[in-house]
């Protein structure tokens, strides 16, 4: 097989279970995915490899499918990188595929659709085996009203309100495509679709629909939060541990998306 | 209220994530299920406590729903040591109830019928957050030839061939009320009924219906197997780390089971 040593831009789909890591960027206290991201692919590679993400996502939560490129001068097949890379990685860390994109092509800067899933376990007592991927919440939840409230946060809008402090995103406004709320089983599902989430912008939608569940909140209070853009108005950031980046499509060219 | 002082014999119903244990039973090198048990009843009842495990599960195996009891004269209502239990329990075990039952129930020495569920994570690439939870098996599986070998086992036989040398049972005769294969997304569950088990028997069980699905036996192969009576007949033992007791159900007085 002949290989062309030039410089390739290479994308990789990576699943994690965020439970042992301190995020997605690099930290000071702790390890990272992005971290054993450029370790593994620097020793692969026999260079150094630096990776970058789309989703930073946080400490403690998941991804299913998360994406990251990279360049290379390296020989192996865009292709083969993927199985040569879960062989130098945690198992709690898997690529999922990868591919060469356009040299230009970069994760963050083309227009996506994210979708995000909640898991709220509703048993009396936590299930032992779901405890790493639940938040658990055994109280009277008004489904009816976390619904109308969801609906609420569909369309564009200044998510200030929505945002931890300490982001530095240039704009608050983003569009929600979609809120769902599923139960399956003794677990509730909310899956958040949209073009671009702030820092904690899911968990903070979760803990106000929670909010609103529980009677504390009126669905029709949703647009007032909004109008406020100040972070006080909306209720609590839900726990890390329910979060799992479920799916990523890219809209422009070099996009596509990975069936997952 | 007023509790009596008197010796009572309480059930407990338990699940657990078998991940961080070397089992049920109390060992030598490493913490275990029963151990964490009687520590947390001899703290919260002030005086020494020995569970009686219905299922002594492996090491790595889980439960959704397995059995204990012991005796004490403590004061605390037989319902409510449940809650307490569980502040002084790691959170990856959990006591769903707790129960007086009659001071002679004995979880081993009474009729019931136990189901196990194994799970085979089925994707090319293991799913990250089912990693602890199934066996990952990425090739062709003929699931047909896996149900007709399942049927093969179901009735009352001698698993000796399907029982790990070792083992104490006096009796190797037990019978399998169903075997039954369900595809559930990317994962394929065998679930096992049967009113006991051999030590590894549903894990041999599983490895053996691994082989059908491979080829390399066929579906009457397992009558054959079974009349050999010997280990090596059978195939390999299936990793701990799929199998979960997932219901237990008492037939007999001080009995019923628990709705999972």
């Amino acid at each position: 097989m002949e290989v062309e040593t030039r410089q390739r831009r290479i994308r990789i789909w990576v699943a994690y279970d965020g439970t042992n890591y301190h995020g997605w960027q690099i930290q000071d206290n702790g390890i990272t995915i992005e971290e054993e991201l450029n370790r593994a692919l620097t020793e692969l590679l026999g260079q150094e490899i630096r990776v970058i993400g789309a989703s930073r996502t946080d400490a403690g939560v998941h991804a299913l499918m998360n994406v990251a490129v990279f360049d290379t001068s390296g020989r192996i097949p865009a292709e083969k990188i993927c199985y040569a890379l879960n062989a130098r990685l945690p198992e709690d860390i898997r690529i999922l595929r990868s591919e060469e994109v356009p040299e230009d092509w970069h994760p963050r800067h083309c227009e996506s659709r994210k979708t995000y899933e909640y898991r709220i376990c509703r048993s009396e007592i936590q299930q032992p085996l779901r405890r790493l991927y639940t938040y658990h919440v055994y109280r009277e939840l008004n489904l009816e009203a976390m619904t109308e409230a969801a609906h609420f946060l569909e369309g564009e809008h200044d998510f200030q309100s929505f945002c931890q402090a300490g982001s530095q995103a240039e704009t608050t406004v983003r569009r929600i495509y979609q809120v769902v709320l599923e139960e399956q089983g003794e677990e509730l599902v909310i899956r958040v679709t949209g073009n671009g989430f702030l820092y904690n912008m899911v968990r903070i939608i979760v803990g106000t629909l929670l909010e609103v569940g529980a009677g504390r909140l009126r669905p029709e209070d949703i647009p007032l939060i909004l109008e406020k853009r100040d972070r006080g108005a909306a209720g609590p950031t839900a726990p890390a541990k329910g979060l799992t980046l479920v799916k990523y499509e890219f809209l422009t060219s070099g996009g596509n998306s990975l069936e997952p």
